[in-house]
């Protein structure tokens, strides 16, 4: 039972989780969730399955020897109504609707209390993936001015003192004021608003001001969501006028590094990890 | 001296309290920010000035007979170099731009100050059109469930969370998610994204789900900057597929009250004063 089963939501991370895997030796099967998962995992050994066939997806990991399980990539919350539940999904649907009415944090727990009831032991990516794993400093070729550095640690306090009541993971901050908050939106949406303040505040393709900020949630199992930045990451944050991106050093995953590092070089961004 | 002084600043706000005071029977001077101040405040003794005419604006004050001076009204923060400033305005300037590099509020707290300094007496609008204040409880005739409630409770936890960094003023939460946090774009803004997220965690026109919350920040000075609501204020949220919008009761102004709460009626939505 040496193999890494992983449950695959939308976007890039999965993929890279299990590239990461693959590379260290291990074997790699995921459970890519219908309508969500990237078609880009499927160059790993792989099965499609729906969001509630909670029998067939633990079955398909025991017949590929995997006894650690992770969770990774970005799920929006499902209409319950809509999803299709295989007998043990629907034996477990009461518990997970539960702790889904206490929020997004709770309902990831709830599904790793499932695993680990089933005998399967949850990994965080950072453990099954360390080589995602933000390092601290300065991380391109642009480095933040001590203003800058100011502003990241202003918008890691704002993430962190709303983390307590599971909002969201990020915050850009300008010059000591803060432009935007991430809550259900999402970053992506987060950083594209910043467009649309007034140009006093924020800066331009001209000239980078503000500084964007992922970093984890006091409430948050490092095995289910750990803050992810990548390649779009960055060109978002250029597209928006700011001067730079920080992450939390041991606490954020980076997709593809090397590329984020160079298009955070390339288009004039520091890229920042701290501690 | 028993004249108020107004200066106006953008919305609805500067001329309803003009209102109040007026049929309170106390004479009224509106010293009105030029490209900023809305055209209905000219149904007041009024004069149109540059944000830096602070020379010109105190004198005109005083000519009035105005002892008591309040701030009303929205202002975007200024291109400084695009502004006009007289003697007196390019002496506080150094004051001004210290305070504005350390947020809204220790803006707004610095113009207070050169107010103060010329022997002006800064009143806050609650004092100057008490009629203005929230009340506590139901304010129309729509009521928020208990589930509702529990939903207002988190947004307002949220909102005073941020609000010790100088952040906004509003928060979005539905069934115990929080939808949307306002930081530098505004209410209206925060409120219109709430329709781009995923039907399933929010409400719509047909079956409203979630809370609009406007609260004061910790941090906010009375005098300057309390949350104000009004009827594009409803008729927003209504469009979002909220179920009601939740003020502080004394510590939050309604615009035109029997507007705001009609609005409220016909369009379904709960409208609310915690305390």
């Amino acid at each position: 039972m040496t193999g890494l089963g992983i449950i695959a939501g939308g976007g890039e991370l999965p993929g890279a989780i299990a590239e990461c895997a693959t590379e260290a030796g291990r074997p790699v099967f995921i459970a890519a969730l219908k309508g969500i998962a990237s078609e880009a995992i499927t160059r790993f050994q792989h099965e499609w399955v729906s969001l509630g066939e909670t029998g067939r997806t633990l079955s398909l990991f025991r017949q590929h020897g995997c006894g650690e399980v992770l969770l990774a990539g970005k799920v929006s919350r499902p209409k319950w109504a809509d999803v299709k539940f295989d007998a043990k999904g629907f034996s477990k649907l009461p518990k997970v609707l539960a702790a889904a009415a206490k929020g997004d944090d709770a309902l990831l727990r709830s599904l790793v209390e499932v695993l680990e009831g089933e005998g399967f032991r949850v990994v965080a990516a950072a453990e099954a993936a360390p080589a995602l794993l933000a390092s601290s400093g300065v991380l391109g070729k642009h480095r933040p001015s001590a203003r800058q550095k100011t502003d990241v640690e202003l918008a890691v306090t704002v993430v962190r003192a709303l983390g307590a009541f599971d909002v969201g993971q990020a915050a850009a901050v300008c010059d000591g004021l803060v432009l935007a908050v991430e809550a259900a939106e999402g970053t992506d949406a987060m950083i594209a608003r910043i467009m649309s303040l007034p140009e006093n505040i924020r800066g331009t393709a001209g000239v980078r001001r503000g500084v964007l900020v992922k970093a984890r949630k006091p409430t948050q199992d490092g095995r289910t969501d750990l803050p992810v930045i990548g390649v779009d990451t960055v060109k978002n944050a250029a597209e928006a006028g700011l001067a730079g991106v920080a992450v939390e050093a041991g606490g954020a995953l980076i997709v593809d590094k090397r590329g984020v590092i160079e298009s955070a070089n390339r288009l004039g961004l520091f890229l920042f990890g701290f501690s």
